[in-house]
């Protein structure tokens, strides 16, 4: 619902409509569980507070509802609904209410539809009865969406104040059907940075999304959401969008398992994302955050099980391969050579050397990657492909709605970069990006690998706005590599030493910090990648 | 070797570079497989003469030597050379004598490396011999390359004046590689038109590729030398390209087997085109032409088999699947309403609807197909994208030549079409093409589809330079799906009768000319496609 004060963007104040839109989404809250103001007066951008235990300690959740969501992941509950363990309409009530109170600490929701995600769950619950069968292989399970998912009934504004008055959707974009259609559970969508293309998930509409670990430091972005609320263990699986890193930044920032597949494995059409259609540029994916490495791959293997290609023109009709757990040692290779303009933070290096260590003790061969093809030039062009929109639409939508540009945007340029593309410059970025894949692929196959261990950003989250360029996670996307994040180890100030006196690193701030391996596969061997990295986090999670 | 009076282009005018390219490759050929001119007197554009018996009864093959290129296909040839009924070096030299001929007859070759092919042949055999075991799946099986194809010490001149002063090549184009690396041997490379954006195959340097069914009339292109030679039996399985139709048209003007796949599954990188790289458009597929149906399927499954992405990064990392026969009746839509812009010629539907009788006959459903989406608006997008290079890169080479352009490519407009598009153009060409999908994924899903069946083209084959737009063929480039061709029936005056009155038909000049049935299936299930297309060819050959 819309007021009708909204109906007329141009006489009312943006700071007013953002605000209106802000009371109505708290008031979609039920008031039993709203957090008490001792709480929500601590939530600033400055605070140094980790609130990741409230939802167990503030006494809104059941016992049974912080054991629901707190003691399994997907795989595990879809089985205990099965099972009849618990109903779907507890397990919905338990996860709509811990990110009720995710969003009030963090900001991370944008639209709540308890009601109806408690109403298909009491279905579900009936036609198992009944039926003595599961809907589907998600049946009963909560799954969160980046706001940018549309679902009938409910808005998609992904932050724009422009986009405030417009009505709620009438379909569903065709990753929502396939997931109701396997039975999944969908209750709450996630914040996101104005435009979404940007680390810090920040707009003027949901405002920012804090990091749970901290809420002084930022949780990633563009799918900055998802990251706080599954830290949150408001959502055990969410579903976010990367095309430069934004599954994987907010998967690193805020602990948590992330995997942008290849492009168009799983549906990415009918987002409501404002962008320009027709793209000709790099392609957004879709695909999972989790709170268990296994369940990435669950949420691949049932989403393309499900044949999204019948939903979903733009979804490849490439069916999921089971792959065999390897057999042999893996032979990994280590991008632990950082490119000069992008020098990684003390922490990073030390999880990724602790991560080596851990893989060759269990027998695994670890390669030292050198010469790797140059990725300060690939990031030079896939900002120039990010930019082919010679209308800027996406910016287009911020004016229209009388905002600014948020501050991330600017910094990085990317608000009205004054430079235009022509057909003929595009030619020549198709083919400096079809170079660079030619350049990975032979270092594959000179190394024989099985996948690649690096880190996924140079830094550890930390205070908001200080991300930067996200270059070790954006080459991907430049190569369209499938390419998934492991939490693994956490920043230390006694140990992460600054050592090289690199200015924009301070060891006491970002103490605590998750940290995280980003392993990466070949294009299309989106079933290769996840079973090395398989092995990597069984290995990894050893050591913890 | 390019001889020394070539050194200058500019120097020499380019009717004399021509010629003298053209007695190169004449030398190359064997005194003893060349034909008296009683025959090659023959050969003219105008010339009314079917020529395919030519090569088994002019006394250059031995009895052996025409049961070894007319009696198997690949598949059964590469057997027969594993059982050792038949050596490669055997098998080498009968192809290379009838491709020799074949090329006398119909110009359909560029170059010949018959010593190299004979040399490569004598190796597999020895290999044979002491190993027991053949070298891979194609060993000792000749296959024919489209001249784009680039094979180290050959050179690449696309029918290009300018590029007959070209170097022989000092690589192979990755697909070379791979079947090198299958046992296949490589013999000749085959005539296209300038630009390979015409379905007329002539270039200035070799000349215009005849039908051989009827000299007067075209082969089709692009790749019309391959369809020659495939039908001459000069080859058995050749390797074309298609952008539009060049694999598809060729193979239904001369009555032979062509699959289209999917773009990107069999590798098309590396190609000395002379095309812009980086072209953000419709992108071109290499496929197999070939004698029988399972040859098609034989082609992909090795090629894929292959792993060509490890060969070229451009080629898709999707495992070849396995698809069992179909238990069940197939569903076929029937595309048998012609787009009024392009009408079908009587022979066309005369095959189509012979085709749908015979398939309903064996128990299949066909369901006529209603309000498809516009092809002609299809065909108007294509056209603009196949003109996104502003610098018109292919007629820049024709340009550098100080030939003329061909006469098709003036006749539709594809050689300077003085419109220059831009970013913005490109970003709806993409919309439009998307929304073209959907309303095709539609009709696929309202319809519960197995796979399309309809005309390849309003035409059979016809006089030179009477082909016209390849609408039918050009959809399936711009929707990106799979598509082959079934050779079906033949044009027949006494039952072909013009009762529309087309202006452009004539019953008399085309009687005898090949029909085929193209089908057609969804995007990345060329495996369905070809599982399909293989009972549908299994039925049609039943009544012939």
């Amino acid at each position: 619902m819309v007021s009708t004060t909204l109906s007329n963007v141009q006489q009312v104040s943006w700071e007013i409509i953002a605000e209106e839109k802000r009371l109505q989404c708290y008031q979609q809250i039920p008031p039993e569980w709203r957090l008490p103001s001792h709480y929500t007066d601590r939530v600033t951008d400055t605070s140094v507070w980790d609130v990741r235990d409230v939802p167990r300690t503030c006494g809104i959740l059941s016992t049974r509802e912080v054991e629901i969501t707190e003691n399994f992941d997907a795989v595990a509950l879809v089985a205990a609904i099965r099972e009849c363990k618990f109903t779907s309409e507890e397990v919905a009530i338990a996860f709509c209410k811990r990110a009720a109170v995710a969003g009030q600490l963090t900001r991370c929701l944008t639209e709540t539809f308890f009601d109806d995600a408690i109403a298909r769950a009491k279905d579900l619950d009936k036609y198992l009865e009944t039926t003595k069968k599961v809907k589907g292989p998600l049946h009963g399970l909560p799954i969160s969406l980046k706001d940018s998912f549309n679902v009938t009934g409910v808005q998609t504004t992904v932050g724009y104040v422009s986009f405030v008055g417009n009505p709620p959707k009438t379909t569903n974009s065709p990753l929502v059907d396939l997931l109701l259609d396997l039975g999944a559970v969908l209750y709450v969508k996630t914040n996101l940075p104005q435009t979404q293309m940007s680390p810090e998930s920040m707009n003027n509409v949901f405002g920012r999304v804090l990091n749970p670990h901290n809420l002084s430091w930022g949780p990633g972005g563009s799918s900055g959401g998802e990251g706080a609320l599954v830290s949150m263990r408001g959502s055990i699986l969410g579903v976010g969008t990367d095309v430069a890193g934004s599954i994987r930044i907010p998967s690193l920032s805020c602990g948590v398992f992330g995997f942008k597949p290849t492009s168009s494995r799983v549906p990415y059409g009918g987002q409501g994302s404002g962008g320009r259609k027709g793209n000709p540029g790099i392609q957004a994916c879709a695909g999972p955050l989790a709170t268990s490495f296994r369940d990435l791959r669950f949420f691949m293997e049932t989403v393309i099980g499900g044949s999204p290609w019948n939903y979903d023109v733009t979804a490849l009709a490439i069916p999921w391969r089971k792959i065999n757990h390897h057999e042999r040692p893996l032979v990994l290779g280590c991008l632990s050579e950082e490119d000069p303009a992008y020098p990684f933070h003390p922490p990073v290096i030390r999880a990724l050397n602790s991560a080596v260590q851990t893989l060759q003790q269990a027998g695994h061969t670890v390669k030292k990657l050198q010469k790797v093809p140059s990725i300060s030039d690939a990031v030079t062009i896939a900002f120039q492909m990010f930019n082919l929109d010679t209308e800027n639409t996406a910016m287009q939508h911020v004016v229209a709605g009388g905002e600014s540009p948020i501050q991330s945007l600017e910094t990085s340029n990317m608000t009205f970069p004054g430079q235009t593309f022509t057909l003929d410059s595009l030619f020549a970025m198709n083919q400096a990006r079809n170079k660079f894949m030619e350049d990975w692929q032979k270092v594959w196959l000179d190394n024989e690998l099985d996948a690649i261990i690096m880190p996924g950003h140079r830094k550890t989250a930390g205070p908001h706005e200080s991300y930067g360029h996200p270059p070790y996670t954006l080459i991907w996307n430049f190569a369209d590599s499938p390419a998934c994040i492991i939490p693994y180890e956490k920043a230390d100030a006694s140990r992460d030493i600054n050592d090289r006196g690199l200015a924009d690193y301070n060891a006491e701030i970002v103490h605590g910090a998750p940290c995280a391996i980003q392993v990466v596969g070949r294009r299309y061997q989106d079933e290769e990648l996840l079973s090395a990295a398989e092995e990597i986090a069984s290995v990894l999670k050893v050591k913890q």
